[in-house]
């Protein structure tokens, strides 16, 4: 195999290794669980599974895939702080959201040649991208799975899923 | 530039961005705050530091660029949880051992051309990644820099740092 088809096996086999360790998270909760603390007066279980589902939903956008299928999410999981925005979708329904929308992101990112990750994001211009050609699809990617791992330590503190 | 050049690039520089707010994290702690646990009965920030210090200390061993220079770290940071082994180094020391660790291994990697980084590790056979290309050098970078950014998630938990 080619050197850069390598090198994204392993971008998108380390964006998996997260993806999956967040769902063994979030399949072991009860209904109840989804409204605890991730510790005591941080932000709930529930607004970080909320939180990562609107940023994959906008990954979509950022990479070329698709226009953001939930915008709805926006308001209460990355705009507003956990708490502030009430109702909210419950526990079960959101993990359905976060499962659709992995599924397309993923789905998506198989069908990009290595090219097509070293080129320019749409959250970038054209001007910026010229300036500094790190910021590619591939950026993106790399960023967004350091972005679920964080939020994936956070919630392992918890100590609703022992290992 | 070549295209895996421009991949390795992004991968660098994503792992820069984690260590960078890693580092502007402890870089704000006083002395006491190192004794801190990042949440209420859980492990200490100064645990927290000493684990990531070891485990980049034996990332240098396992991408084949030197032995560990700190086996020291293995015992009360990897083997045994926080709180076990006493004494542990104080906390501006490990401070220091970690931006030395941290330096000599990103000079190391700089180092590194293309074919190195989807190369095999040193911690896994020759038959084992016959079987799976996957366990090359960049996974081992993209797997650390998760593994930073999820310790620097439950970090920021403290409310030791605002942003």
């Amino acid at each position: 195999m080619e050197v850069e088809k390598l090198m994204i096996q392993s971008a998108l086999s380390n964006w998996n290794l997260t993806i999956n360790r967040l769902n063994k998270f979030f399949g072991a909760l009860s209904t109840e669980d989804f409204y605890e603390p991730i510790a005591p007066s941080k932000n709930r279980i529930i607004y970080v599974l909320g939180h990562l589902a609107a940023v994959h939903d906008r990954t979509q956008e950022i990479l070329g895939l698709t226009a953001r299928q939930h915008p709805e999410l926006e308001k209460p999981f990355v705009t507003n702080p956990d708490r502030a925005v009430e109702p909210i979708p419950e526990g079960k329904e959101l993990l359905a959201l976060w499962n659709e929308i992995n599924t397309h992101l993923y789905n998506g990112m198989l069908t990009f040649a290595p090219i097509h990750w070293i080129g320019r994001h749409q959250a970038v211009s054209e001007d910026d991208f010229r300036k500094d050609p790190s910021r590619s699809c591939l950026s993106v990617l790399l960023n967004r799975t350091n972005h679920a791992g964080y939020h994936l330590g956070q919630l392992m503190l918890s100590g609703k899923l022992k290992s």
